[in-house]
């Protein structure tokens, strides 16, 4: 059901503040109504853009620093990382990740950005994965943002093992999960 | 132990008959001596250079055409194929392939070329990856090349359904195996 406009701009700022990645076409379509009046009505509300409301989330919450590669080997942008506890990224699927029959979103693709934030989130200069169980729920379609959340399940930092489990997101739709076992620096 | 000229000569013929894809270096290590040395005996018996050799593999065993994505969305060089059965490709591991601090391959490109092998040997046009059970037996280096080998273990057309085991080798040593469920069009 369509709302008026003050209605419509409360329930803006409450989606925006409980989902901050979410895009203006989300939105646009969220409320039945053309992606320009989400970019006006951010306007009037002084909502930042997608991409500076994603930049301001990662300046505020990665308090930590990925140790265990350089960031930039990271698949998809971190936006939030405590080490050892968990993380997210996002990646934005683009055309050099799909099949070209098809603008599927290839495996692999979503695989790296799991495992990469997997690698991230282990709080050691060493980590390394040893097995991993995946599953693909459903497609990715070129256009679509990946939101990957790791948690660290299990840290067995004497035997030098942690488990990170991986779920991936396209809005609030899994789409990849995965679990991770990762060998890492034994810390007696 | 080194062995004369004679001896090393025929044992590189056995050598290279049994493993194609083995390198020069390999070579020279197996037989203790220098690649120069397994350069003139390859010069000398007249077994032309790897590439060469795994083109000719390709040329000859190649029966079947990928049909389920185009040729060049394979990660690797598929060198045998055949549809729904088996199928083998070689990854060689180069910079871009590897973990900057250590030159150690980063597992998403293991991954990706199991996952394309395995999408490859399908015999049809659709085929979706939709679970994966995978494990990381030892570290790839840069210079290496990976031999993933995929076979067709359960077939189920009417219900859309294959599982295909992959495993990847570096010279005969295991380095990546997985088990990877894959969707495909339902055949009644």
């Amino acid at each position: 059901m369509r709302k008026n406009k003050k209605e419509r701009q409360e329930l803006l700022q409450q989606t925006i503040r409980s989902t901050p990645f979410i895009t203006d076409e989300e939105l646009a379509e969220k409320f039945e109504v053309s992606i320009q009046t989400i970019r006006l009505d951010r306007l009037e509300l002084s909502i930042p853009e997608l991409r500076e409301r994603i930049k301001s989330v990662a300046e505020q919450t990665l308090q930590d620093e990925v140790k265990s590669l350089p960031i930039d080997e990271v698949i998809g942008e971190i936006v939030d990382l405590n080490l050892d506890e968990q993380a997210i990224s996002i990646l934005e699927i683009k055309d050099e990740h799909v099949f070209s029959r098809n603008q599927i979103a290839r495996g692999h693709h979503l695989f790296a950005q799991a495992n990469s934030l997997a690698v991230a989130v282990i709080d050691d200069e060493l980590a390394l994965t040893a097995k991993a169980s995946i599953r693909f729920s459903r497609q990715v379609k070129q256009g679509e943002r990946v939101v990957a959340k790791a948690k660290v399940m299990n840290l067995d930092k004497p035997k030098g093992w942690t488990a990170v489990a991986v779920n991936s997101y396209v809005s609030e739709e899994l789409v990849f999960s995965g679990t991770f076992e990762m060998y890492r620096s034994k810390q007696t």
